[in-house]
């Protein structure tokens, strides 16, 4: 083996090994890592370190790695926690560039763990030794034969290699996937175990992987975003390169979030906070495990589609109807064939109906009819992909059922094929992969699969802000508390340019209310509590609506002030904030976040209670542009409202997007000073009528 | 074969069968009847009837099945549907119970087919002769080795006999289940394609399967409901005998549901209706294909449980945190284990945490330490099932990685237990099955199974009527419209005892308004458009909220008389409403209609277009309880603002709950004589302070 010193040679093509901490054992993870490398035949030098021995399963031992005297390019140290850091530290006097840490113990489990995860970080890095882990089941190149992992998977007789990469930051799910993979005949390239990623993380490894000559596609198995930065340049590398990276996540549901304080917080869980951040970046969102593994053929040599549906053509009325049910729960568009495909198929003495699920039934399992429809179907303009339902034949006759599936995706490459098989047909998904094609033997892996196509979005552009920020640059300069006074969070949006509607401050004791104050508002008016972190202050009984007069302000103002002293003694008062009682069609929350996993997002939906009961809420990665500020508006429900349904009266949808921009540009601010700011409401007016920010909550970093 | 002359008998367990339309042919349908039965060990008598053919298949071939001349106990005809009806009349003089009918054509393809069936039901029955089908491929019995269907799934070389017994309106998934059972190793005891149940249907094929000793559960596959006064009927009595009935359907997305005119019809569509027939009734619904399957074992022996939520213990952390999340994305709760239960794990030295997630890692995979917490888990009372997770010690090392399983079942069958193993690992899937343990190759059909086991029903009991209703049926006997008038449908709330709002009509012309009429308000009011068959009138205009005064109400007036009369001029108009400004918490709509395909149904929802948008309503059969009321009001999200959310004001849950009671009712009038009836909005208002119907739409059956 030829020596690669770049990490990524240290790392998947090292020339010598330490296994420091080497058993004997071979059921121990510590005699694993030895016996895994033979038995799946590395090449090159394996040492074994372990000062009570002086040979381990046949190799000559070392008491350290200083005492090898030769060059080591990977140390796989499988030591537990208490003895990893001086082991590291030898690997660094020893000059080893790359090391594998198994032990657990570390960030994951607590402060006093991050502590020591921190401390092993800075002595690598002052050796300039590379990490991977700690918490890290290894890695295994398929393509060089380098299974340097203690995953019990390698306990299978022999591994295929393929053209698919794994980055998973779970250990367990790495060995998961190739024993899957290997059950239904599909090999890998390269399995990384990334682990706590103190070092080494998803997008680092990414990159080799879209360098490897032997990797295609990249599938990534993820529990969290630990570097934004360096994963969305990566992706976009994969872009270039045209290979996609398709992405699993277990962070989908409420279980394990924060009980997040603020509003948008709780309007923008971690689960929908990573779902933007995937999508925004370019990456193929799965959420069906096993589509995972079996969605690489829809992708490859494809490029983001253009919005659209699918068509799908059965030879079994059940099957069919099940894949579209499917489709449908999803959101996904199943489409019947245009007019033009009808007629061409006509033609040929085919008739098919106008319904969404294009039945040839068994008597049309042939080249002559089901593979003339799928032809048809795959070259039609008015769909971006197929679905192939087969049923009985493919397990009995694979050979006539996979044909006619074959010779129109060779006839036609113009639209994504998946196939779904009803009966346990493995001879013909055998038969179909080889050749290519997507095969998936659940409907709803299926159906995910395509949603995930249909929903791939080319990387976001880094978009240029659409302010010119100086005002608010320096603006924020001059502030000093961490949460913005009303004055200075107004202030904000004025530099941002975002419409508001003018407030007068009263001070909180009535008496020292001026004439001259009294004197600007223009009734009606509404009156609301003026106290910096206090939210939620309808249901608190903080706002009066609809006062016409001086008196009805003085009696409303005093009603509240009593209220919050009783429910809410700990809350400092600043005085009564009044403002023209705004009219609209729609009151709206727009929030922005600098997100402690992906960095700054903009959320968007409706104002109120209930908008919040649904999670109605559409989030992307700041900045946006207007057609990302448009898109987000359609995937909000009840903006549908404003879009024009039935006979509402569509909002000012211009002045919404235009404020949506101008506050997700708060993303592109040097050093970004914002932590958080939130518009609520923000009223928007009938078309061509504006739109106004009532109140703004906005936080520093 | 003892002859056995009941239906169930001649479908099941026939001695002997008439093949009619037989053929030489084994590739065709009508050869493979006799092929199959042959094939797979039928011992009774096959006579292949075809006047062309002196023999087929070895067997003596007849022209007719009257000249057959012996006890024919069931037909298959495998005829093209313009033989059929023939074909039936001879099965019929020839005193034959039963048939089969392979043919479609019929109420499947539209009007000329629903034609052709009822005239094919109507000539049986005047024979006696009971049919299955039209449009099924058979059925097959492997207890007593009866493979009576053209399914080519019978191509299997041998067929395992099980407990598990399927009812399928889809012949091709009868076929694919069977298939992917034989992968699996589970058998089965019988399945029946129904096809387009002219005359046998799910429910009589379910009571036939309820009392039969082969039969431990029974598994739906349907795309609608024919008949669900016998299908409740079936499921009532499979639980008194204790034999589960579990169900999927295809029929959960809106493509193919008609469009409803209606505003109930809108919200309350196909999919839903019938996820709450199948709840209420009893069944058990899956939404995961494959759990149909692999659910069974964890019903076997149990009852519907109480509300309650679900364990979760890995050896894996990954794996574990996958289905964590895949059960907490579907709404199921994951609880820790109890304080009680962690002490005494600590009393045996287990320490586990709070978390929700038990993960006693790799080292902890034996039965000291995952046995222990598993059945410690399994006996908490706290939780109603437990999901175990198995890593990759399941697929190299099964007898280890499961014997802590069977082992912790053994000890205690408190609690529900279902497994999911992270890699695939055929022989340990086998070994837990062969014990009875469910056990699942996704994550997401084990946590779908593990929710469809939690709301899992107890059949409703049939409620008596909440409400004295002879008045109800004195009124509408009265009334001849279609549509109810204004008056009419105000009474039928009064004879309900529904509270509403008083309500003047005025005439359209306004010169017409008596004094006597305008001195009977008390403002402020509401003036809307009465005119029966108008919905959507806030859409349109056609209501004025907020009158004060009497110039007010003649000038809103008529600014909605002239804006109907430009926007729908084809609207009748009857006048205009005039009631008192009813304010509330919060705005309902309470819908109750006689669907077609299940019966009375009640809908509740919040009113208004948000609402609509959410598709957040709830549905249960009528009549209701209140216990079955209150469980409605929970499922509706944006309810939670009126059950104490925050600090808003509670609302008059009570009042709202007997509205629904009392609406519901109406399905308990002799003959069901309303259709629909909507309450829009039904205003709740604050606890103790009741609530009031503002608007009812109801229409005739």
């Amino acid at each position: 083996m030829k020596r690669d010193l770049s990490i990524e040679g240290c790392l998947f093509r090292p020339s010598s090994i330490a296994v420091v901490g080497a058993s004997a054992e071979v059921n121990k993870h510590s005699g694993l890592i030895q016996h895994y490398l033979r038995r799946h035949g590395y090449a090159g030098a394996i040492y074994p370190v372990n000062p009570r021995h002086r040979e381990v399963q046949g190799e000559p031992a070392f008491p350290t790695v200083l005492d090898i005297g030769r060059h080591i390019d990977h140390a796989f140290i499988t030591l537990p926690t208490s003895a990893v850091l001086e082991a590291v530290i030898q690997c660094g006097e020893a000059g080893i560039p790359c090391a594998t840490i198994l032990a657990s113990g570390y960030a994951e489990s607590g402060a006093d763990g991050r502590v020591k995860q921190r401390q092993l970080i800075e002595t690598a890095r002052s050796y300039g030794t590379r990490l991977l882990g700690p918490n890290s089941l290894g890695l295994i190149n398929l393509t060089d034969r380098v299974a340097l992992s203690v995953s019990e998977v390698l306990s299978l007789p022999s591994l295929r290699s393929g053209r698919y990469s794994v980055i998973s930051q779970s250990g367990g799910m790495m060995g998961a996937l190739l024993s899957h993979g290997d059950a239904r005949g599909i090999g890998f390239s390269k399995l990384v175990s990334t682990g706590n990623e103190a070092d080494i993380g998803v997008g680092e490894i990414g990159e080799f992987l879209v360098d490897d000559p032997h990797t295609d596609v990249i599938l990534l198995f993820l529990e969290t975003i630990r570097n934004p930065d360096r994963m969305e340049a990566m992706v976009r590398r994969a872009h270039r390169a045209g290979k996609p990276v398709v992405a699993f996540s277990t962070a989908r549901s409420r279980l394990g979030e924060e009980l997040a304080v603020a509003h948008t917080g709780a309007l923008a869980g971690g689960g929908a906070v990573m779902t933007a951040f995937l999508r925004d970046i370019g990456v193929v969102r799965v959420n069906v495990l096993e589509a995972l593994l079996d969605i690489a053929p829809l992708l490859q040599g494809r490029r983001p589609p253009p919005a659209g549906g699918v068509s799908v053509v059965t030879t079994t009325g059940g099957g069919g109807a099940l894949v579209v049910d499917c489709l449908s729960g999803l959101g996904v568009d199943v489409l019947a064939p245009s007019e033009k495909s009808r007629s061409q198929l006509k033609v040929r003495g085919i008739e098919v109906g106008e319904s969404a699920l294009v039945d040839v039934t068994l008597a049309g399992t042939n080249a002559e009819t089901y593979g003339a429809v799928l032809q048809e179907l795959l070259s039609a303009s008015h769909t971006q992909a197929v679905v192939a339902v087969v049923g009985a034949s493919s397990q009995f006759r694979p050979d006539r059922a996979v044909e006619p599936i074959l010779a129109a995706k060779q006839a036609s490459t113009a639209q994504a094929l998946a196939v779904f098989l009803t009966p346990a047909a493995d001879q013909s998904m055998e038969l179909l992969r080889r050749h290519g094609i997507a095969v998936f033997r659940s409907p709803e892996a299926c159906a995910d699969a395509i949603k995930a196509y249909l929903e791939w979005q080319t990387p976001r552009s880094p978009a240029p802000p659409s302010v010119d920020l100086h005002a608010t640059q320096a603006l924020l300069q001059k502030i000093a508390d961490d949460q913005l006074s009303s004055e200075d969070a107004n202030g904000l949006l004025d530099t941002l340019g975002i419409p508001r509607a003018p407030t007068v401050l009263l001070p909180p004791s009535l008496d020292a209310w001026t004439d001259e104050q009294l004197d600007a508002l223009r009734y009606p008016v509404v009156a609301k509590i003026s106290a910096p972190n206090l939210v939620h202050k309808t249901e608190l009984g903080a706002v009066a609506l609809g006062i016409q007069t001086v008196e009805q302000l003085r009696s409303a103002s005093r009603d509240i002030l009593q209220r919050l002293a009783r429910v809410r003694p700990d809350i400092l008062v600043k005085g009564i904030e009044v403002q023209p009682m705004e009219q609209g069609l729609i009151e709206i929350l727009i929030g922005y976040r600098d997100d402690p996993q992906v960095g700054p997002i903009i959320a968007v939906g409706l104002g109120g209670v209930l908008a919040e009961l649904h999670r109605d809420v559409a989030i992307s990665l700041a900045p946006v542009d207007q057609r990302t500020a448009r898109a987000m508006l359609r995937r909000v429900r009840g903006m549908a409202t404003i879009l024009g349904f039935r006979n509402l009266p569509r909002g000012d949808v211009e002045a919404l997007i235009s404020a949506i921009c101008k506050l997700s540009s708060l993303a592109v601010l040097r050093d970004r000073p914002i932590l958080e700011a939130e518009i609520n409401p923000f009223i928007v007016r009938a078309e061509g009528q504006g739109a106004i920010a009532v109140d703004i909550l906005a936080r520093r970093s």
